[in-house]
């Protein structure tokens, strides 16, 4: 899961580029709002927020994690989620993520949460379900892949706070039959100090 | 709502530049899908599925809808809903699109639908609440707008599947108290014959 702009093939560069491409902001004919505009060819790069697809996924109630093995937050767990891809669904999304990441075939998906990270204009759209078997394995984007029982989730080394949040969420389900989608803790839009 | 490329300014039209920008279809170094390259500057562009938010808007249960006056499906009637921009979340951008399209107040919100659209890579966020007052006018996106009665809804006058979709599901949870979020109805994408 992505709370901080990775170095996804989904990622634009935009804001980075300073020898070419859409650099200069201003406003476009036609438009309201300040786009980045290329000097040198003319062409107008709209930004849109971006979608994060993942899921909490189970087997034999046990929770699936992933320990990154890219930036940022490299070595740290997290459930599979990556930005979701042109022409798919954002269930369809979460199943290629948890196979890319974790090897992991995903039986029946419901919604679990839609979180909002506004400063850095990112929906996260979190499924949960159970694995349709046992077989995992890491991915190359992963250190390894492991099962956790409730207690034994390393909270201290979740990767970003939308991961606390989606396992939090995922129990009050389990638990207490509440009724999804959730949304982020109230005030909280998971801006991290790094 | 918006279920085709709209002139909006949140849509790129990468895939229309002809004659300036990233046209070159192919894989840049260190990715592994193809993606638009701008052969005068060097600009890669990555495109991302695009966020809809929208809302199902009730005065004394009578539901809010708009007439567009913009293309596409100029003169049919939609929810108000638009994309979401930069650094706001799916409700906040919900609430703008509301008051931007028919000046509509929104009073407390809840998630009502996820929807996919896979062929235009669009995901819409559905969400449903009442209006903090009555005092609705048409904005410049909209020809008029009017509160209906569920039988006087223009069924045949809608602009698009998803406000079927979203009426529909509206109507089963006000009657039957079922919980949200719905889907796409089964094998429905919302592909338009045009
Ligand atoms: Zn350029
Ligand atoms: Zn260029």
């Amino acid at each position: 899961m992505t709370d901080t702009k990775a170095p996804s093939p989904g990622t634009p560069p935009i804001t980075t580029v300073e020898d070419g491409g859409p650099r200069i902001r201003t406003i476009p004919e036609g438009d309201n709002v300040e786009r980045l505009v290329c000097p040198d060819c003319g062409f107008v790069n709209y930004e849109n927020p971006k979608i994060v697809v993942g899921t909490v996924a189970t087997w034999e109630g046990r929770i699936l994690l992933c320990r990154r093995n890219i930036p940022p937050r490299k070595g740290y767990w997290t459930i599979p989620a990556g930005y979701m891809e042109l022409n798919e669904t954002t269930e369809t999304g979460a199943r290629r993520e948890a196979m890319e990441e974790a090897n992991a075939d995903l039986a029946e998906l419901r919604v679990l949460a839609i979180y909002n990270i506004p400063r850095i204009s990112q929906v996260q759209i979190i499924y949960h379900g159970k694995l349709a078997t046992p077989d995992v394995a890491a991915g190359p984007e992963s250190q390894e892949v492991a099962f956790f029982d409730w207690q034994d989730i390393p909270w201290d080394d979740l990767a970003f706070p939308s991961v606390h949040w989606a396992l939090g969420h995922f129990d009050e389900v389990r638990e207490a039959g509440s009724h999804p989608p959730f949304g982020n803790p109230p005030g909280d839009f998971g801006d991290m100090t790094r």
